[in-house]
């Protein structure tokens, strides 16, 4: 054993967060607070003193920020990630032999007991301090020593000035840290910018913008649809794969084994003698007609997402050019996809484990390039589950290095802890089981466990009611009110959300069939033109809905997720709030779409801010009416028919009480 | 990125159990199965396998077993440690191509797909697997190989081949694990005997076996006592030290500042003129009458544990010897041990980060090594967090490289991350917060806390009513009643337990004053003969409750301890059971020393092996009445002035259940 380690007394653990013992790093956005918490301790009775070391990536100087003690051995620090990209901390903790000296000086002291040979042991530890001080404090403290020894000042002098605020300051400058420990993992936070923590995402299929029915939609036809988009308040623009379409197989209308001439094919059957990855689909209009309506988009608010689906139609140039990318059955035919006993003909796997998988992965790489080289920072990535997970780690870090904006959703509705896996990787978003789940005590559950645990330091949930590939008996059987319903849950329950339309908003709920959640004439194999001036549409909700996210930053986070029970299982009621509690909003949804529901909702005050002896205000954002409660126990009744919802602004009047709330929420 | 780690697609984490990541070894007893448990999984539809490797520390090769797959990519896999000493465990998994080709094949056959092209690759699979094989096994499967290609074989005859028990078997043997992973941590179990797991303590001053009184005791006396030990049936004898006992700064009857004359202090007091750590102080005999006494408790099936207390009086040879191992204040005296206002200036600390360490070290290694050659394997560690952690990590383990039988008790009265943390350092058993839980509520969540976490694995629980430095409020205020359920809790709570006694039996509850527990008149300062003839002594009911120990493996061990319903907090309701509930025991205690208290049980079928449609049968062994129970709520009533508990056996009568109710619990 080194002396070092036989002299280093403290131990730190349990440290929170740290993902798989410091192998992934957390994920904030700027701006953020990083708080850190640690158990720390030694063995013996001294005192210990703690500071959390942060820094940037790269940077050659940590910060130092001291550690406060909570209780049990348990330490927090904090410090705000301002800049994208990787910040690093660590833990820096030592006996702090003159912190303990004080402290049995003053239980000494309170006890009248002789402390002549304690004050000689503190000048001792203050002279020795000195030494490694800066002069314009080491004067002082060759003075203090010299106090603490002299026969001419009194003993309750020498222990006022031992135990001062001045003594205490400068010592803790020039603490003895020769026996620290250092933690040794340098653990580290990926900060993002604020979209990949709050943002409205709609999916439409470019080409079914078309102005006239029959027309293959445009680029163009495109930029008409943006203030339709943008007076619904989204910000996230997602477009299905934009590229040539495969010839050889090609699927019909309603997923039908063959295709008739003039069916367009699902554009995830990517590549053609047109191009492939990198290039547009010509019927969607040319390159530059792409950029140009990134940068009109952008004029609305509104980003664009690119798909990234790596995977190949038999007539992608890849297939000639890289026959080695692909698997070869043994009559000489490249396996296509298959899902026994589902088969996807038109669409060729790319082979990840081939010999020449580095120069598969830089190509794939060069494929992200080349569309954030036209503007896109938003990736939708397909299907991450069926690719090798060190292949999206790579991927994304090498990206974000040049680029540490870009945002990726992953497509992965898999199992959990693969889902959950690719979130540690890097993606910065995820679909989730949101999409099924309907009932009070499983959505309850699900939230609970994506919010309240260390998953929610990895994994970025983004909720979407309907896509391309799923309309859930929910909607199917439920109509309108159930899309107001998931569309209020989504919304409120998930910062990140998202929607498939016109789809959703026209509430289309026709299924191909009962067996599969596929919508009737899916658009995925079919030109389709919406009406989406339809009196019936949802447009406006969904415009008042995310005006009410926008307005609310409350909404924009999911960590203080909470909910409150309610006494009817067919009513939800749940709470976000701002830290500082200046922005509280509390969430009721009835989740039957056929009767009206009502019930006693029962708040947590502690969670809300609430003074318990004061009314407070309802404001209900959606149906602009105010209520006045008093109390925890509060009646509630939600009529399908009507809204399904309510969005509560909650406003306790008396100014001197909030302020009173607010301090004692941040002790 | 290397080409293997890009082609290596399997994740393992999420292991149970691994401590601190893997820093710290569980702790098992010879005999145990060690079942571990993780999350393994890929990306994509493979299927996979894994497998346990587990070997003794220093084998060259390893065992494998097969993990099974439960559900949610979580497996488990088990193995039996029948050695003492150290065992390491890892895993292996790997994407089995052949298995995943017979799923996928399967699914085909079954939705009457073509496999033509399946079959040859399966085929292919099966030939390179043969490279692999024994000659015993390759013919066999290139004739296998052949069939699947041969236009001879019909479809149906080829699938019943390819998906068969022999085919399967076999190919599990060869698998391809080009691209397995090996888990990156080897994690270790400590292999302890029995008696770390299941002891049964008792603690006497063997000065006060005086066979007169005003004697001191002697080691011969002790002898004496050994039947009275023995029957009451305990199997750990602990002696407070044994060595001379310093002169300086003796303290007095009732830890009074001055020593009488004829006072002879504590025995913690090590070291006098007449030797240190390695001497036996002379009044008790000679270090031959030790070893006599040692080999005579033997044969009662009594081992004797001594007490490594590091710290010595100031007349302890050290102090001449090595005055570097001390602390010397600015006076020229060497600093005594305090907690302040508290003072010990009979007690010297030694200084641990002497800048001679290593010596120092070294000499209280050849302390506890010179007492194992004394024929002593069991140590009680005096106040362990008063020293470095470091040196008990070191001391233990160069101790139990030569001597792996050797059990530590730690005196670890300290805050719980402490007390854990010296578990995980070796520390074989601890002393718990027990001496003062009292409430139903409290003993609920410790011992659950104790036994159902991840504390379970490192930290096992040595459970004491009493030591000679606490005497609870509970005992003071309870009597005779109060000790009876103090000792039912303690020895079917806890697997491993221990009483001071004579205090004990004899229902010593004076205590010196209000502020303190500590005993008037306390035989850490003086010389005491008990009365342990007195016919209100709770020998026979200790000896009673010690043979139920004996006799009933479910009380051996703390993992099963289950908490059950009753509805009154005064009476507290568990069980513990064997694996496989051979041996069931229901134990339910009245907390109120002073009032019968009745109330009825709510018992959890599940977990004690009952069907719910037979009555049972609760044999009290305390009272050895027997009663008939059905269902899961049942009367209890419990009158402290008679037997304040119950010690259940339960018996359900019909055999075939029986055997039905293992298999589940197995499965």
């Amino acid at each position: 054993m080194e002396h070092e380690e036989a002299r280093t007394r403290v131990i730190i653990e349990g440290v929170e967060p740290e993902i798989n013992s410091g192998r992934f790093p957390i994920k904030r956005i700027i701006g953020d607070k990083v708080v850190v918490e640690a158990d720390i301790f030694a063995d013996g009775h001294n005192v210990l003193s703690a500071i959390l070391l942060h820094r940037k990536e790269g940077d050659l100087n940590w910060n130092e920020v001291p550690m406060e003690f909570l209780a049990n051995d348990h330490w927090r620090g904090s410090f705000v990630v301002s800049e994208l990209g990787h910040y690093q901390y660590t833990f820096v903790a030592w006996v702090d032999r003159f912190k303990s000296w004080q402290q049995k000086l003053a239980k000494k002291v309170e006890a009248d007991q002789d402390v002549s040979m304690d004050f000689l042991e503190g000048a001792q530890l203050i002279e020795e301090a000195s030494q490694r001080a800066r002069k314009s404090d080491a004067g002082n403290m060759q003075k203090w020593a010299e106090s603490l020894r002299s026969n001419q000042v009194s003993p309750s002098a020498k222990a006022k000035l031992a135990l001062g605020n001045k003594v205490t300051a400068v010592m803790a400058k020039y603490s003895d840290k020769r026996c620290a420990v250092t933690y040794p993992k340098e653990l580290v936070v990926v900060v993002d910018r604020g979209k990949a923590g709050f943002s409205t995402w709609y999916e439409i299929f470019p080409r079914s913008c078309m102005s006239e029915a029959g027309h293959h939609g445009t680029f163009k036809d495109c930029e008409r649809r943006l203030p339709y988009i943008s007076e619904m308040g989204f910000d996230v623009l997602y477009f299905p794969p934009i590229h040539p379409i495969g010839y050889t197989s090609r699927k019909g209308k309603n997923n039908t084994p063959k295709a008739k001439p003039d069916d367009p094919g699902t554009p995830w059957a990517i590549g053609s003698k047109e191009g492939g990855h990198k290039a547009v689909h010509p019927q969607l209009g040319t390159l530059e007609d792409f950029r140009r309506f990134v940068s009109k988009a952008q004029e609305y608010g509104i980003e664009v997402a690119l798909d990234l689906a790596f995977q190949c139609s038999p007539d992608h140039p890849y297939v000639k050019e890289h026959p080695e990318w692909f698997r070869w059955r043994h009559d000489g035919t490249v396996q296509y996809a298959e899902n026994p006993p589902k088969k996807y003909q038109d669409i060729y796997p790319l082979e990840f484990e081939t010999e020449n998988w580095q120069e598969l992965w830089e190509e794939l790489k060069s494929v992200a390039i080349f569309w954030i080289e036209q503007g896109v920072r938003i990736f939708r990535v397909d299907n991450p589950h069926t690719k090798p997970f060190a292949f999206w780690e790579w991927l994304i870090s090498e990206i974000k290095k040049d680029y540490p904006e870009v945002i990726f959703l992953a497509e992965a509705f898999t199992r959990p802890k693969i889902m959950y896996w690719l979130a540690k990787l890097g993606l910065s978003q995820s679909y989730t089981y949101f999409t099924w789940r309907n009932a009070k005590w499983e959505l309850t559950q699900y939230f609970t466990e994506l919010t309240q645990t260390d998953v929610r330091e990895f994994f970025r949930p983004n909720l979407w009611p309907n896509t391309p590939d799923i309309l859930n008996d929910y909607l199917r059987d439920g109509g309108r009110p159930a899309f107001m319903t998931r569309l209020v849950l989504a919304a409120t329950l998930g910062a990140n959300y998202g929607i498939y339309g016109p789809a959703f908003e026209l509430c289309e709920n026709r299924r191909k069939d009962k067996e599969s959640e596929e919508y009737l004439n899916s658009e995925k194999y079919e030109l389709k033109q919406w009406d989406i001036k339809s009196p019936s549409s949802l447009k406006d909700f969904i415009a008042l809905v995310n005006g009410i996210r926008r307005e609310n930053p409350a909404l924009q986070s999911d960590l203080t997720l909470c909910f409150h029970s309610v006494d009817n299982d067919q009513l939800i009621c749940y709470s976000k709030r701002t830290e500082d509690l200046s922005n509280v909003i509390l969430v009721v949804v009835n989740l039957d779409y056929r009767y009206k529901q009502s019930g006693w909702v029962d708040l947590s005050f502690e969670e809300l801010g609430l003074d318990y002896d004061q009314p407070y205000e309802m404001h209900d954002l959606l149906a602009d009416s105010t209520y006045r409660w008093q109390g925890a126990r509060n009646y509630v009744e939600l009529d399908p028919q009507k809204i399904p919802a309510h969005i509560f602004r909650i406003h306790q009047g008396i100014t001197k009480s909030r302020n009173y709330r607010i301090m004692r929420k941040r002790g």
